[in-house]
Parts: structure tokens; sequence; C-alpha cells
């Protein structure tokens, strides 16, 4: 096992969010950036709902600052602090990196979304023209569901219990993707290639589940958020009913590449980096 | 060798200067926290000069930082963003370390020359009621002298080309300790009890020495606080006059402690500190 190595020449990437204690990224990039001898370290900012405004703008001044991992509560926040985002994150309506431009300029991307997306993919998951369930508008299912129709499916369909997240999503992703065919309100999950839990339910124990899974078809692919457990009460309905599925952890692991070369870091696979990190339960390492 | 390992419950301590790339702290504290698994880390944060007064503010209110480490270009400039600062600090008119009390204010006190002090102390020098030259009287030296007359000199000469810093240093000390006698723009070492260099010479080869060194008795005991060599010009000469000497990472390390202590952190001894440190050439790791 590498050592973390500290010193002058480290650059640092802020991860602000609030509460800090479930922070799983300083676990994930730091092991890798000891074992690769980058000089480079992921410092947990807690920084409270009002706060980020006033921090972020200096932190990300600092020369040896590379940028932010931005999470739960300013990842729609931090938007309006930027001077450029991605097309993801604005059909998304929220970033969790952010970077400094030579010129100074602060950019943000989103990479749940392509977490999830790279994941499906890479367990053979065809997405160009296929059909897809998101439960869930908030921050996460927006990334998925930005990342999904940029990455060429023709049919989504979208539901979340708050209607207006919901519409709102649906009407920036229909202006980045006119082609797409958006519908609302419905979360059947019958005849679907892909079925995605972006809710929180899951996370406590007795959560209902997101949607009626004896309408899954067996040759729905279905995918999970919630990172709690490793095979979540959903998940596992569907592995009863044939499916095959993607865990929470996935998406984290998978946009960890995506996340380093936004940086300019060393890449590492998704399957390098869980080998390398130190999450608190060993069942998190697991895929 | 204990691995350091940041996580969500990571308390952070920002190193704050221009450039960083000679910082040493976080090769020295950061191998103690990894030893004693205290759950804190020391982040270099670039901040050149100008950049401290909007950085500073928002950082301290993060709630995961327990403070910040000053130094180049800010020990002095830090100041007037403190709610308070110690008499050690008014006097040095300067600041290395800042924390944020449980209220939200933000205190500074000034270690250099507690850890100059402390140094010779355990050197077996009894500072009470002594006399002792320090030359230079920027950061450093006016911190050396502002806690030489805390451990009770009774006579401190004080010396720097610059005659208005040294003028400033007296008033100061003058103010606060009312019985010390001060005497300035002389910097003979003959008979005093200790003598230190506390300028930048001997950072670069082919400096002159700070004093005349043919005026130093054998009995002086002679501090030096530059770190780029471990017997630097100005020692060498000391120890061929058969003076006893302190080496510049003596500072460094002896006053560490203190930091630790006003941090709220687990203290080691300075001896541990060094065992544990890794420093960028090994002799600096030596005492």
């Amino acid at each position: 096992m590498a050592d973390l190595r500290i010193d002058g020449h480290t650059r640092v990437i802020a991860h602000l969010g609030h509460p800090t204690h479930s922070f799983k990224a300083p676990l994930i990039y730091n092991p890798w950036f000891a074992a690769s001898g980058t000089r480079a370290v992921v410092v947990p900012l807690d920084c409270p709902a009002g706060a980020l405004d006033a921090l972020l703008p200096p932190l990300m001044a600092a020369p040896n600052v590379l940028g932010a991992l931005i999470t739960m509560p300013h990842k729609v926040g931090v938007v309006r602090l930027l001077d450029e985002v991605s097309r993801t994150a604005r059909v998304a309506g929220a970033c969790n990196a952010v970077k400094r431009l030579p010129d100074g300029r602060l950019v943000g991307d989103m990479f749940d979304g392509e977490g999830f997306v790279r994941g499906v993919q890479r367990k053979g998951l065809a997405l160009a023209g296929a059909s897809a369930l998101v439960v869930g508008s908030g921050g996460v299912g927006s990334a998925i569901a930005a990342s999904l129709a940029a990455a060429g499916v023709a049919q989504l369909r979208l539901f979340d219990l708050n209607d207006d997240a919901t519409q709102a999503l649906s009407a920036r992703l229909r202006e980045a993707h006119p082609a797409l065919r958006v519908q609302v309100g419905d979360r059947d999950p019958a005849g679907l290639d892909l079925v995605v839990n972006a809710t929180p339910l899951g996370m406590e124990p007795g959560d209902a589940l997101p949607l009626d899974v004896n309408r899954l078809d067996a040759r729905t692919f279905v995918g999970e958020v919630v990172m709690r457990e490793r095979i979540t009460a959903f998940l596992a309905a569907a592995q009863a009913r044939g499916c095959r599925v993607q865990v929470g952890t996935d998406m984290l692991f998978e946009q960890i590449p995506a996340y380093l070369e936004f940086f300019g870091l060393p890449v590492a696979t998704p399957e390098r980096l869980r080998e390398l990190a130190r999450l608190d339960t060993p069942q998190e390492n697991t895929p």
C-alpha cells in the first residue's frame, strides 16, 4: 500500500458539501493518487447551505487548487457561480465537478449520469435507440437522464412525486435533444430496455420500492443509485425477476475516470479504483 | 509507517502562504497524525499576496477546518483579519497560527519564537535574567524577541539594516515588557548569553555572516533560523569559537508541540516528530 505524501507541490481538489461524514471520494481518489505517485489530494471541506458563495471563488483562485467535487446540498446552487457548464450539466441543472481554466474562468460538469451510463455500457447494454425509465427527477435522476439522452436513448420515461421537477427536467431535455421522445408521469417499467431507481428509496429499512416490480420484464436492465447496501431490496426483486442489474457504487466508481480526465490527472480503471479504495465497509468495495 | 487516511471525519488545517513549494509543515504534521490515528490533515493552500482577505474568513468558517498555519507573505497581514491575538503575537506584530473559537471568533498566536525558546531551554540555557542579541527584526526575529522577552530575558539587543523595523519592534517590546532593557542598532555579540541570526543570511551560498563572529565568546549560546543547511557558515564559525549552537530546524520542530496544543490535538515530542517527519533531504530530519 503506497502512502499518501502531501507536500508543497501537492495540488488540492476540495470536496465541498454538508455534512461531510458520509463522503466517499477521499477514500477512493487518495489511494489512487498515492499508488500512482500523483501529487494531488482530495480534501473534505464542510460547506453548509449558504456558505458556498463566499467560499468557492477564493478557494478556486488558489493556484494549487485544481478544482472541486461538489455534492449535497450544492450541486444545483453551484451552477450560477460558474462561467460555463457542459451540456450534460445544463440539462441536469446541476454540477458535481468544477475546475479553473488557465484564464481563471470556472467551468462545471456533471459526472453522476456519466458514471451510470459508462457502467451499464460496460456491462453490455447498448443505449443507442433504447428505451428507459428514470424514477426520481432530483439531482442524480436529472444527471442520469441527461447522460442517457447524450448516449442516444430514443425514449425516456420520467417520474417523480414532485411533478414540477419532472416537468422542468423534461423541458431541458427536449430543448437539448429535440429528437428524444420524453414521456412524463408514468412509472410503469414494462417493456423497457433500462429502468433506474434514482430516488432515495432504499436508504432506510422498510422503504417502499420505487416502482411496481411485478411489471418488470426479465430482459430489462435495472440500475440503482442507492449505495447503502450492495443489493438493495429493489435490485433483489429485479434479480428475482431475472433482470441484469447495476449496483449503486458502480455509478460512483465508473464516474471517477471521467472526473480524473476532467482535472487532467492520471486515469485509472474503475476496477483498479475499487481494488485500491478504502471505503468504510468491505461490501462497499465489492462491485 | 502508518498511512494517512483522509475521510469525511477528517479535520483540516490549511497551510496558507506563497509560494508553497518549500512548505515543510505537511511533511511533519501528517506523519504524526497518521502514526497517532489523529483524524486531521495539514493541506497546503497557495495564497498569493492580496488573496488572504477573501480566502481566510470563509475557509475558517468551514466546520471541519480547525484552523490555519500562516506563513510568508501573510504573517503580518493576517493580524488585522483576527478578532484576538496572543501577547506574543501582538509584540511580534505577526501570527503564524489561527484557529476558530466555538463562538466563531478567530484568534491568532505566534509560535516561531516559542519554538526557538523551547529549543534553547531544553538544551540547558537559562533565559531568566539573561542577555541576548537578535539580528534581524523581520517576522521571525520579532517573534524570537517577543518570546525571549516572555521567557524573562533581562536585556535584549536588536539589530536590523532596516532601522524602522527595529524601532517598531523595540517600541512594542517596551510597551509589553516595561522592565526589559532594550538596546537597538548594535550587533556586537561580545559578552552576551545568547546570540541569534534571524536574518535570511545563509540562505544563499556566499552570503555574508550576520555579525562579526570574531567577537563571539565561547560561553555564548548561538542560534540560527536558516534551515538550508544544518550547520550554516554562521553556526560553523560559532562552533569553531567553542560556542554551543541550535540549528534552524530545531525552531521548526520545537514549535510544533505548541501548535498542536493550540489546535487541541494530541501532542508529540520534537524528537518523535523528527523521527516521523519526511522532509525532502535526510539532513533536514537530523537535529
